[in-house]
């Protein structure tokens, strides 16, 4: 009851979050194909972002989906998981502007683990207070394994930034994409429900 | 349950895009009729697109109705549809504001190709799943046969891009129009699940 | 089921263009109060229509209440409607930054005459695939009523806005405040229904 | 029911005041770490206000908890609180860009008043067409009582907008912590009804 009010608050601004991205693709002022190509880069930053808040979404539906019982430690800590999402599109912005700029991909990086911190925090807030079947704490703890990798690999894209930005952009896409893998304990959680 | 929030998610995505779409309709910096008249195109252009996200939401709407259960599948031919229809905001107000220029008419009519195909494959992926009756199969064909037809006109209205953008507009028209016309299959579907 | 869809992605719409209206309040450049009062008057014209927008989120509430059914002709009614809707942030934008200027005057009653006469078309269209208790008919009567002394009043308004538009804008203002009044008859259907 | 839509319309206006007040973070035109660190003040009014649109949206969810019929006058004085609040991403953009000069912290906290002025008459006209049973009344009696507070601290960060407007950004800090501190009264209404 009080849970579904919370996850239409946060797809409400997952929703603007990933939509008000597109907004800082400007539109070119002629029409040739240069102002298209010029766009590129922040194209794929845009792309990246878009990814990444989806699986955030994804995620948090999958979280959610255990809680049973709202409290102010879960609202809090799912609004801090929203703040720092909230500034995905800046930081967004920023590296698809400055063509992926050494500053600006270190910028994103941090965001990302910030990002990554506040769900965790989220989990384990939740995980407190709910008594959690055989199924979920499998997914617990390969969101837990995922968590940490993407920690390491983001923390990797912040050293490659001072010698290559192209391969922090990269290793970026390999964090999306280790998400991206549907979790077969996830699968097997939603199957044991059922 | 899941599917609900899918739902929720689509839906708030969907009314975002088709509302920021006029955040490109910049205030004139005079009162004159004039101004008012320049931005005849980009309002033409608003339209169209209004139009088109406008069908994508009543058809997606009809399109998760069918759905008993989401899979990660679902979940990311979902979000690569929606990732496609943020973009139309951008075509829209490029090809609004260059007067419909040859290059953003093919801009515009190569991204309803992807989102048409978009569409195409997240319809591919629930079908797969979900054992269909007769009258969501006739659905699902008709709905086929309409986006064939859709790849036809706009890659001939690329063609005609060439040689007059004018065309090019009306074929876009023809498009929405198609789409808009109640589809008997979908009544059919509708009532007889009731 | 259908219907909550409907709802909900209006109520989406709605609520982002009674927002965004808001964005076109620029930040001023310094932190003088004379700042301040030159946003007066765009304040003014965002008052006006956020109330005109949450009137018609109320009505819209009330009369999809009444939908049992949802048509393809209800849809595409409901989005005529928004579409003309979520052109009232551009309008009060125009009328607030001209200093309700003569030209953005008429453009705002006319816009708001083409959402009556959409809101109108939706509400015959509702009411001809359902029947009407007699609580709904005399609202819908109420309505109607409310309806056209509206459309009288925005005449004068346009009338008025060659003369003086100040007096436009009080119009404008019984216009709202004739809709705010609580309707006895829709309490009174509500209240048949329990 | 018609509840229900009352609360999706302030979710989806609360989630689109809470996003979009990111959009006056603008992107930096150079990647270097001075432009980043300009909008520190900026970026300080965004988590103050994020935190009071935040604790608005957990207050109002609370709130309508108790609410059971939706009269006219709850959705208008709704709709006035809704209002307000939207003004809160201009105040806090004025603020932040302005670095907390001196008018921009006595319109924020004006503004602040004004928010709660709005949620207080919010509050009597829901406690008016309402029975509260004992805990409801704990709750409403601790809300006045911090509601009171908060307007001596707005009206003490305005006197010291004239001396240094630090002392009020902090003012306004302790508004926020005192209302975030979990309500006992709204966790034991909340388990009365279990």
């Amino acid at each position: 009851m009080g849970k579904n009010r919370l996850e239409a608050f946060s797809d409400g601004v997952l929703a603007i979050i990933i939509t008000i991205m597109v907004l800082e693709i400007k539109i070119p002022h002629s029409d040739s194909w240069a102002e298209l190509r010029a766009l590129v880069p922040l194209f794929l930053s845009y792309i990246l972002s878009f990814t990444f808040v989806g699986i955030y979404w994804g995620n948090h539906h999958h979280l959610l989906h255990t809680v049973k019982r709202v409290s102010s430690g879960i609202i809090w800590s799912n609004m801090n998981l929203l703040f720092w999402l909230s500034l995905v599109p800046f930081a967004t912005g920023w590296m698809g502007k400055m063509n992926f700029a050494q500053n600006t991909v270190i910028t994103y990086a941090v965001l990302l683990m910030i990002c990554g911190t506040s769900y965790y925090i989220l989990q384990k807030i939740i995980q407190n207070c709910h008594k959690a079947d055989e199924h979920m704490k499998k997914m617990y703890q390969s969101q837990e394994r995922k968590g940490i990798a993407s920690m390491v690999i983001y923390s990797l894209s912040i050293v490659f930034a001072f010698f290559n930005t192209a391969i922090s952009g990269v290793l970026f896409v390999v964090v999306a994409a280790m998400w991206m893998v549907p979790d077969r304990n996830i699968e097997r959680m939603l199957e044991g429900e059922r």
